[in-house]
Formats: structure tokens, sequence, C-alpha cells
């Protein structure tokens, strides 16, 4: 068992180093920065090229939302989903960490400019309030796990769900990065809020909340969909 | 059957609100914005994970046009083209709903910047008249079909239709966004121009008949030439 | 046979429907344009989806240079050759037409602006001299030969070989619009010509010859590499 | 034995020639300029394409890192590191040379501007210190060899290692670039420090110590992470 966490916890850290990384340290520079296309590019190629790397050790979750939605499709066991998400969890932060370290290496850098954190109302990219926040990160999410549960299914193409799940991914940062930032992973959420702290912090709550939501609707959603065989 | 319509509805759902809603929240923000370049990645990446993830169920249409178009090329049978075709705009209005709710969350926003709405003439993105547009559209759709048909043949490589389907969309936009906004889409400009009204409503007549008559069209044309296999 | 040339045609219609099209009506839009990225992506995804669509028929060309690289590599019969190749050129004007369509419905437009044609010195985008443009013609029609040759031998990964060529011409593009608009097609360089006359007819011979001279090396180079199996 | 070191060479000279081109050529043109997220793919597709067209030949490393990672991984054995590190050092300076050929036929050309080399402090894009510049070649290319390394498993899905691969290093190169211009790769920093001598042959040395450090880390931790079968 020890491998399959260890693969998560590798594996959220290639998450949040690589899509919160792009943002705090390519996103932004003028002309040549890589927007937020760039950064939801970025976020999606993690989760590509981690289930393809990883996936076959530890089914390559890679977040705290996706676990959950997984067991309420029945694809895997309640029994494994607290050591996941410690993992994943842990995996984040390191992430954050290394970010952390690099970022700081160049004069000016602050946390007080967000550092990828998730936020809502006043620390929306673009002031959508609560409400927007909450139904963006819940309907994202519920359609991540519809992807991720349809992709994965016996009778969908064999091999082609990495590439689905990756890019499902990049299409959700595509829509609400501006709306929030785009969480949709409570583990990517919490590494970020630790560093920036305060308000990051007090907002967490909606980011854990509405992803597993959307994530647990999902799960009932597919089953109900797929068991309609008759 | 009914879950293959379910299927359809969540598939131009998600059409709906990852296309035209990064096009609404996402694509003219200053900067950082992901332009033209990131809605067409995005149109192309609904279809693209909606087909590998729902494919399996419904065949993956989401369009009245591409169920049209199947049907003339004999891959799809026309008792089954009402109960799509009324899942697909069903899911459309439900996919501009949540960008509305999502939208209207901050301050400015507004239905008169035209919610990515479909249009000609001076309702063109860029002023392209009528003509232009009516090409565009039918020319535009009779190529996504000619893929669509291609790319599910039984001799084409197994898997790669879901990859090639969805970016024959990316590519479509990439090229016509500036003429129509694109549609190639009945369901998709109908939902959008049920919320802005008026004008989008009086040029909505466009946006059926170009992108299916140049479904038919290639229904027929790719019937034409794997048929001549003597 | 006719069905192969009807194939070729189609395809090479959507070559230069889609990555001149984008280019003369996508790429230059202030703030929302595609930039040369976009029309990179665009190129790329022509040849993407149409092998996949259209590759199991003719084998998916789309390409004169791509024809003759695949007879001098052993995969292709000389004597399908001359038919080949004037389906592609058919099949480009007719793309080239349809852009003229489209892009004269709107205000302002010249085929002045370059109707996205070949060129070098005073007609290169930035201004390259003849020696570059032969240099870059042939060396990215050579190794976009060494990929097509690669991709789809026997021992590569099946159904990947699309996917691969198609993103090899985005990558030629990426590398190299800025120093001739990118050919390393002649039949797409012969298109754009023929619409715009004068200095892009005259400057057309480049564009037949470093293209068919890189693809022969290519073909020669990788029956080298292949055969030394002993 | 002779065809995989010209494959290894031809690779990467491709690597070189598409990510340290489009770079040099393309990326910072006004406006329709590819930015750092068109020279990301650029890379990425290098390594994509090559590895479908000749990774059947020699594997596709293209890089003395991933060839080193893969003796510590037990891929490749060793007496071939020697061969392969010189094929694709000569091949990555073969591909500088025809960039700089191409480049210096428009005025205005120099190769103070940098020529896509590496380097820390104040050669670092944006003023990155050598701290950073450590951490993240270390870190970076730890992570691209377990993507290689668990992509190329033998449980992983078949066929989509080059997928995987080639957008892990576009996905590298949408954090990195602002850091050092990214390596990952001492042959790729090798062939541009030559061009541009000075100061990039000074900070040479980081270039080879920490992508093949962490390409040694990768290989034992994979070990480590799937020796774990009981």
């Amino acid at each position: 068992m020890k491998k399959k966490l260890l693969a998560e916890c590798i594996g959220t850290f290639w998450l949040v180093l690589g899509g919160c990384g792009s943002a705090v340290l390519a996103a932004g520079i003028p002309d040549l920065g890589i927007g937020f296309l760039g950064v939801a590019l970025a976020f999606g190629l993690t989760v590509l090229t981690g289930i393809y790397a990883l996936g076959h050790i530890s089914g390559g979750h890679f977040n705290p939302a996706v676990s959950v939605g997984l067991c309420i499709g029945g694809r895997f066991d309640i029994s494994e989903l607290p050591g996941y998400i410690i993992s994943q969890i842990i995996g984040a932060i390191l992430g954050a960490c290394v970010i952390y370290i690099i970022a700081s290496g160049v004069s000016g850098f602050s946390l007080s400019n967000g550092f990828a954190a998730n936020g809502y109302g006043e620390h929306s990219p673009f002031g959508y309030d609560m409400t927007s926040a909450l139904v963006c990160e819940f309907v994202m999410t519920f359609m991540f796990l519809i992807v991720i549960l349809g992709a994965t299914h016996k009778n969908a193409s064999k091999g082609f769900a990495g590439l689905s799940i990756g890019l499902a991914l990049t299409l959700i940062h595509l829509i609400s990065i501006p709306i929030t930032n785009t969480s949709v992973n409570p583990a990517r959420s919490t590494s970020q809020a630790l560093f920036v702290g305060g308000w990051a912090i007090e907002q967490l709550w909606l980011f854990w909340l509405a992803p597993i939501a959307g994530a647990i609707l999902a799960g009932f959603m597919y089953r109900f969909i797929t068991q309609d065989k008759a």
C-alpha cells in the first residue's frame, strides 16, 4: 500500500508545482508571459503526465475530491480514502514549498501577490461573489468527475483516460480562473492557503465544500446513467 | 434509451458551459485573457472530453447538425433524431443558465456584450456579411462531419476519434470566430440566442440552416467516397 | 483509385482553408487574435484531423513534398505521384477560393496584405533573405519527412502517426512562420501565390525546390538508418 | 548500433532546432509572437514527434540526463551511455548551427540577445539567483524522469509514452523558462553556450550538474516505488 500513497504524494506535488508554479512564476510576465491559457495548459498537463506515469500504481487521483467521487461512483474503496487524502495534502504542501524556494530567489517576490491561492469576493481574481464561486466550483468538479468516471469506464476507449482527464482540467481552468483562480481540488487550495494565510485560510472552507459536493453528485449521477442499462 | 438522452444532454451542457463560458468569462481579460485561441481550445476540449466520457453511451454527438449528418451518412437511425435534438437543446440551455448565474456575480456584467451568441453583418464580431457567414458555417460544418464520419469509420485508427473530432472543433474555431463567433452547432446558437434575444433570435435561422445543410452534404459526400470501393 | 484522389483533394482543401484561413482571418486581430501560435496549431490540426479522417483512404499526404518523400522512402508507388500532386493542387486552390469568398465579405479586405502567401527577402514576414529561406524550408521539410517516415514505420506505436505528423507541422510553423510564412508544402504555396500574383509567383520556385529537395534527402536518410539492421 | 546513435543525433538536432529555434526566431515578435507558451509547446513537440519517429530505433532519449536516469532506473545499459551522450551533443551543436544560419539572414541579428542559452543570476531571464536555478533544474529533471520511467513502465498504457513525455517537457518549460530559460538537458545547454561563449560557458556547469543529479535521484526513487510490490 505504501507505494500507492507515495505515488499520490508525488502526483499531487507535481500538480501544485506545475499548476500553481506556472501561475506564480510565468503567467504575468509582460508580452512573453503564458497567461491564463498557459496556466490552464500547465494544470492539465500535470494530471495528464501524472496519470500516465503513476496511474498504474495508485489510480492517479491527486485530488481529495476525485478520491471521494470515485468512492461514491463505486470505483475506489472508502477504507483507502484517509491515506490518499493525507498523502495528497502532503504532496501539495511540498509542491508549494518548492515554488516558494524558487520564487523567493528573485528580488521583489511577495506572498501578498496571492501565490495562486483560491478566493472569492474581494479575493476572486476579478471580483466574483461567493455565490458565483460556489456554483462554479461545484459545477466544474461535477463535470470533472463525470469525465473521470466516464473515461475510465470499462466501455471507454482504452488508454485515453489520462488524455481526457488531463485536458478536462485544462478546460476547467480555461473557464474559471477569473472566478476563483480555479480549485476543484481541496489539496491544491490548502497548500496555497497555508502559505498565504489570513483571508486564504478563512475562505478555504468553500474549496473543500463545493468540490467535494460536486464530486459526490457526479458519483451518484454517473451510476444512475450507466445502471440504466435495461 | 433514456440514458442516451441524458448523456447527450450532459455533453451539450458541457459544450456550451465550456465553450461559451470561457468566451464570456475568460476571453477578453486584458493581458492574461485566453483570447480566441483559448476559446477555440475550450470548445474542442468539451467535445474531446465529452466523447471519451459519454461517447460509449450515446455516441457523443452533442450537436443537432452532427446527428443529422450521421443519419445521412448511415451511422445513426433517424427514429432517434428527435429525442437527441431535444436533449441537446435542453442541455445547451442549462449550460447557458449556469454561465449566466456565474457571470452575473460580478459588477458590470451585461448580456449586451453578446453572451457569445452567433451573428452576422453588424453582429458579426468583425463585421462579416451574411454571405460570408453562410459560406463559412456551411463549409466548416461540412468539414466537421467529414472528420467525424472519417475518424469513426471502421478502417480508422481505433480510439482516436474523440481526439480528432474535438481538435477539429478547435480548428474550426481558430478559423471562424471572427466571422460569426462560430456555431456549426444549432443547439449552441439557440441557447445563447434565447438569453440575448432580439437580433440573436432574428439571426438564428442561419445557424440552423447552414450547419445542417453542410452536414447533409458531408453525409452524402462521405458515402460517395467510401462506397467507391471497386 | 478515384476515391484516393478525392480524399487527397479534400484533405489539401482542409489544410489550406484551416491553415491559411486562420492566418488571414484570425491571426492579426488586436488583443484577441490567435497570433502565430494559433496559426501553427491550425496548420497542424488540419493534418492531424485529415489523417485520422482520410488517411485510411489515401494515406493522408495532402502535400506534394510528402508524396515525393514517401516515394523515395519506398512507401508510395511513383505511378500514383502525378494524380496525387494534381489532386493536392486542385484541393489547395479550392481552399484558397473559400478563404477569398469569406474574407472578402468584410470592408477593407485586400489581397495586398499577403493572403498568407510564402515569400523571402522583402516578402519574408520579417525580412529574412533567400539563403535563410532556402535552408529553413529544406531543413523543416527534411525533418517533417523524418517524422512521417518514422511514425508510420512498422515498429512505431500503432495509431499515433496522425498525432505525431500533425503536431510536427505545428512545431515547424512555431519555428519558421517569421522566416517564410512557412511552406514545406508546394501545393499550399501555389494556391496562395495564384491569388496574390506578382512577387508571390516569382518566388514560388523556392517553395517547390526546397521542400521537395528536403523530402528527397529524408527519404534516402531514413532508409539508410533503418536498413542498418545488422 | 550505429543507427541508434544516428537516431539520437537527429532527435537532439530536432530538439535544439525546434525548441531553441522557436525561442530565437519566433518568441519575441510583438503582438504575433509565440511567447513562452509557444516555446514551451515547441520543446515538447520536438520530443513527442522525435519519440514516435525515432523511439523505436534508439529509445528516444535526446538528452544526456535522460540517458543517465534510465541507467539508474535499470532501463538502459551503461555501456551505451558514452556513445549516446556524444551523439546527443553532436546533434545539439548541429541544431544550433542551423538556427545560426537561419537567424543570421536578417539584419540586426546578434548572439548577444542570448541565443536561448541557459543562465542564472544576471543571466536568468528574470534575475533568479543560483539557488533558484539549482533547485528548479534539479526538481524539474527529477519529475521529467519520473514521468519517463512511469510512462514507459510495462504496466503503463501502451503507446502513450511519447505523448506524456513530450507534454511533460512542455509543462516543465511553462513553469521554468523565466528562471533559467529551462535546460533539464545538458546537451541543449552545451550547444547554445558554445555559440554564446563567455558567461554561458562559465555557467554551463550548473546545467550539467543539476539535471543529472535530479535524473539520478528519480532513477533510484522510481525503482524504490515500484519494487515495493509485496
